[in-house]
């Protein structure tokens, strides 16, 4: 058996506690499938004191990440500092400059910096590797990267955020409202005390962004992204799309047509028996779909220690048996991306109407304006003069079709509150 | 760009069709993954002139499969003959022989002679690929040996039949026996005229020897797996486990406890809001269950020209890229198979019974006598001095007791067919 691989690990919160717990754990089965033991030669955290779970015994601590790229005794440098910019970007530029092989589990540094730092890393022929990045335990990089490699990939989809999966999960099955149920998440650690970067939906923008360039071959394009998180969803509206035969999932969708690229983040509805739909709770869920491959869905944990910490290591193990794959997996793609107002589609909307004579009139005339087709319209009771709920569900038009005539019903003074709109996917 | 990988392409049925069609359309994309141009130099088949919808101008052709292995133009040779002995060995054997990778489709041969071949390629130091071997397009090979490799994994299992699949979710769709659904699966094409190896639970076995193998670093074991197919399964056994909140799918299951290694294929009952319960029609999907990772689960298409030319291309970018895995990812598992006797589990039980008092008391004495524990007891609606069925289920007990008891139960007068016997899985 070769000589040891010797990490330094950069961050030292759950999942960097997880990898040194993996590693002592599970030391015979990684040596084996690595075809060498992976050593900890060194760490670096912000606290040096605290009880982690894990011994620190022998290990060289560094105060200053950084200085992890330029111990001698690191031959890799894990990063689970996390963060699109400081001390993290820092670390990663200094590995890959040192010639180190980089292992990150840090989506919000691949998403927005990914670009230049594959780049930097391709140049110096530096291995970057990120499987811990996207869909935590799932091996959805590699899946995608190397196991449909030969496909031409006509969209990839997931369920990429855990929190706003559980949200909506416990919404559904206890019919209860979004402020409520995130208040209980929070109190129970499943959700940030500042949780926007998982409800608004930036979280699973970062992972899409990634994918995408996976996908399709090309650079790491965050801007790109259009991103909408689940604030603005009801119980009411969840209760509709039951009714509808629809489930209603944040995903983010990036596909690929003769007009270009498209990477959105929104609440969507699937239909029930999509195997999407299906994927409830804290479980993420990545789908595919290739050219010769058909559909491929991969599901399992997209967050915490043990899952996060075996996608590290998996990576580790590539990289101990010199398996290497380009960043982009070997880019091919220049398309241009395609804005969200060309995107087309069917819609959901749910208007509060006062519910008088005429008001489905000038609601569906508008949208017999904007060249929009009705598919079903559905308005429950009655009570004449006081709001009540009206669904619209349209075939496939183009959002911004669909949004000029959304500003135009909202204007209406029959209709009493922001209407709701929320985009149909068949997966 | 570096030079051409030219391989040596044997047997041009759907899936050696398909694997040139996947080169001639998406050579671009093979290319920029695979580093360097992925050609076709040589083809072999047993019918010359037949049109398989795709060009073999400019191809050079072997009569012979294993002279593919002596062509000074072939630099990886991929076997899609099948069989698990014959000219498929013999120009496996001979490619590794001459130090030529090998990329093979044929469960069958690496579920019988895997061992020796994979010794043999090791040996050597010659890569021996086989994603297609198992669950078609889904990269499931790459997935447990790469993606999951720094797990300790306890089980996994998996639909790894799509024509059982279809059977099975066709008979429940639509209420109907399977012989009858068989006749129409083998008209349409979904089953051969000679279905036994599929519906027999053979081809699940092979597919299953080589997860295990993968799953718990050891060489593949054919012999050591338990197979039982589909046959006996009728639409009432369906319709009762929809009754008791589960689905029938044949699945393929191995372990890994304290005792050592089980495997085995049968018919199981799986509860219907288990994952893979909603895996329908030809889709396949493997589940895994790590110790870091928890439940992965991979679905897709099993079988098809498209899925398997996925994989096949697969495993040549890998070639192509030099990335390379142990044949059992690193063998380190010396543990024994545990043989089905010593199986424990839930059963579930359908007996034909003559309608007359004691019968009942009779069935469960003997269970009592094998101290089985009962769970639920069901018969429905009464015909004094005629056949009715009874269905028991049990808590967990050991496989020799149900079987001895089941035997008892048999031989009663008053049981006028033989027992269905169903297992229960909690996945």
């Amino acid at each position: 058996m070769s000589k040891p691989l010797s990490i330094g690990v950069a961050g030292l919160g759950t999942v960097g506690a997880g990898v040194l717990k993996l590693l002592a754990q599970n030391g015979d089965i990684v040596a084996a499938r690595a075809g060498r033991p992976v050593t900890v030669g060194a760490v670096s955290a912000r606290t040096r004191g605290r009880d982690r779970g894990v011994t620190l015994d022998g290990l060289r601590w560094h105060d200053d990440p950084v200085a992890l790229a330029a111990d001698p005794g690191v031959d890799v440098v894990v990063e689970l500092i996390g963060g699109s910019g400081g001390p993290a970007r820092a670390l990663v530029e200094a590995a890959i400059a040192a010639g180190k092989p980089v292992v990150t589990a840090n989506k919000a540094l691949l998403a927005v910096h990914g670009a230049a730092i594959a780049e930097m890393a391709e140049g110096r022929g530096v291995p970057l590797a990120f499987e811990a990045a996207v869909a935590g335990g799932i091996p959805a990089i590699k899946g995608l990267r190397e196991g449909l490699a030969a496909n031409r990939l006509m969209r990839v989809a997931g369920i990429l955020n855990g929190t706003c999966n559980y949200i909506l999960t416990t919404m559904r099955e206890q019919g209860r409202e979004f402020g409520d149920v995130l208040a209980e998440a929070q109190a129970l650690g499943y959700a940030e005390a500042d949780p926007s970067f998982d409800i608004d939906g930036v979280d699973a923008a970062h992972k899409l962004a990634i994918l995408a360039a996976l996908a399709f071959g090309r650079p790491v394009d965050f801007d790109a992204v259009h991103v909408e998180g689940i604030r603005e969803i009801t119980a009411m509206d969840i209760a509709f799309a039951g009714e509808l035969g629809y489930r209603i999932k944040l995903l983010g969708i990036a596909g690929r047509d003769e007009a270009g690229i498209s990477a959105r983040v929104h609440p969507c509805m699937v239909p029930v028996a999509a195997p999407i739909a299906r994927v409830d709770g804290v479980f993420n869920a990545v789908v595919a779909e290739g050219d010769f491959v058909g559909r491929v869905m991969l599901e399992g944990r997209g967050a915490g220690a043990g899952p996060t910490a075996s996608a590290v290591v998996a990576d580790l193990i590539d990289i101990a048996r010199g398996r290497h794959t380009p960043v982009w997996g070997g880019a091919l793609d220049v398309a241009p991306a395609v804005p969200m107002e060309r995107h087309r589609g069917a819609y959901y909307l749910r208007l509060m109407v006062l519910d008088r004579p005429g008001v489905i009139a000038d609601v569906t005339g508008i949208l017999r304006d904007g060249a929009i087709s009705l598919e079903s319209m559905l308005q429950r009771g009655r009570a004449p003069g006081e709001a009540v709920p009206v669904v619209l569900t349209t075939h496939d038009c183009e959002e911004a079709a669909m949004r000029a005539a959304l500003d135009r019903i909202a204007a209406l003074d029959a209709v009493l509150e922001k209407p709701a709109l929320i985009r149909i996917e068949a997966l």
